[in-house]
């Protein structure tokens, strides 16, 4: 895929605590790089947003994370984040991640999310609200094909 | 897998600094602990560590991360590591990892690493010494079927 | 001072994602590894835990951190971190904390907390019970001079 | 002071992972902020940057860092940090810093830097021509009184 495939992309600078001994990003740090791109999506949709729905007593938690590294970014680069909303299951919700630097495609990745209940984190479906709003969100930014 | 099936196990105990406002682990920081149950479980094998391997101008990089998350961590929490090595490519090794808080089996993850040239990042072959050191090392801990 | 000279010391290693691209750790990862240290030195003195005060409404705010970085420290260096009760406030504990390795004196430090109430964080009197068991512990652990 | 005595302001949002249990900004995160707006406060003035400066064997060191925590942040907040050289040394360089939200004053701080040599970490003065160019971003840049 490339930067245009991409229903939301944010952009983000790499900060000099999460780069290590080889010069590179720590491949730790790209799922909090995930998780800040995936804030402002989420942001963009204009749902109830993390402290909303922890108030509701239902929240989203990550259930699988994966991460590929097909080239490193370093210091001060300037990142381009694109999310998509891939799949939206009963109660869960995988979102597909790519990192880009320009025209480079550093890193490939998704996480998956369940929404739960907070206390006991029990999955419960996903509201029919969010549905319609994240189609609609992906549709009104797709690629024409 | 069990913690038995692991043939080395690091413990640490979750920080202050680790947990989010939902008070659990951020999912990101798991890739921080794998890290550093890995380097434990490297130091153990005995074989030549990060700055030797820098110095001779062959690192270890990561390739792919992935990360399930069955049940939360919480601050305080004294988390099992378990690290085995999976499978031994031409340049690649893949790491199987599990986090165990007692007996229950919280994270379930793998973590692909290549074999490569620090200033190009060409994949090389695996050591042979590393095949016979890694194999016996897994064969000395391996549980008995 | 010397490493003698503290109540408490913890110990820990220094991480891979703590160092940075000048081979050593990135001076925020300081605080860190004071807040951690503190933990430990709270654990040793028997008072109720962050949590047993969250869950009472009362707990330790930082107010003030200081550090000062004498010599740098490196990836897996062993860090014995001292940590002392050095002033009790009406509502104030400042902690005294130094970093050594072996024999080297790396970093010194301070953090100045505040004990507070955690909806309005307005002060509160430290406890009369934890200032007993504070100076205890500390004379407790004294240096005879 | 308030945020227009400062001669540069860097924005940036709290990410979920820098927020902990208490739902603030771990302290620790403080010292990343004051990294990432000293970045950008440097970039503005034109000198050389960390890359440049180790490659010529001469980089800025912290020696010392402040944090005063007035009044916390929260996830998703804007800061504005304000940075300003407050002093310039033989070798070294003092910058105060400042964090702002909105009208409200949430942090105070300083950090100061010593140039010195990459291997041996000895100090080294600070070029004539940095001292020329921080003077001047700051007259340019300072409220008239």
């Amino acid at each position: 895929m490339a930067r245009e495939d991409f229903s939301f992309v944010h952009t983000l600078r790499v900060r000099w605590s999460e780069v290590d001994m080889q010069g590179i990003v720590f491949n730790g740090n790209y799922l909090n790089y995930f998780d800040v791109a995936f804030t402002e999506y989420w942001r963009a949709t204009g749902l109830p947003d993390v402290i909303a729905q922890s108030e509701a007593g239902l929240e989203l938690f990550a259930r699988k994370s994966v991460v590929e590294y097909h080239a490193p970014s370093r210091f001060d680069d300037l990142l381009d984040i694109g999310v998509r909303c891939a799949e939206l299951g009963r109660s869960s919700l995988r979102f597909v991640l790519e990192i880009h630097r320009g025209d480079e495609h550093l890193i490939s990745g998704e996480v998956l999310y369940v929404h739960a209940n907070s206390r006991v984190l029990k999955s419960e479906p996903v509201p029919t609200s969010w549905r319609e709003v994240l189609t609609a969100f992906e549709k009104a930014h797709a690629v024409l094909t």
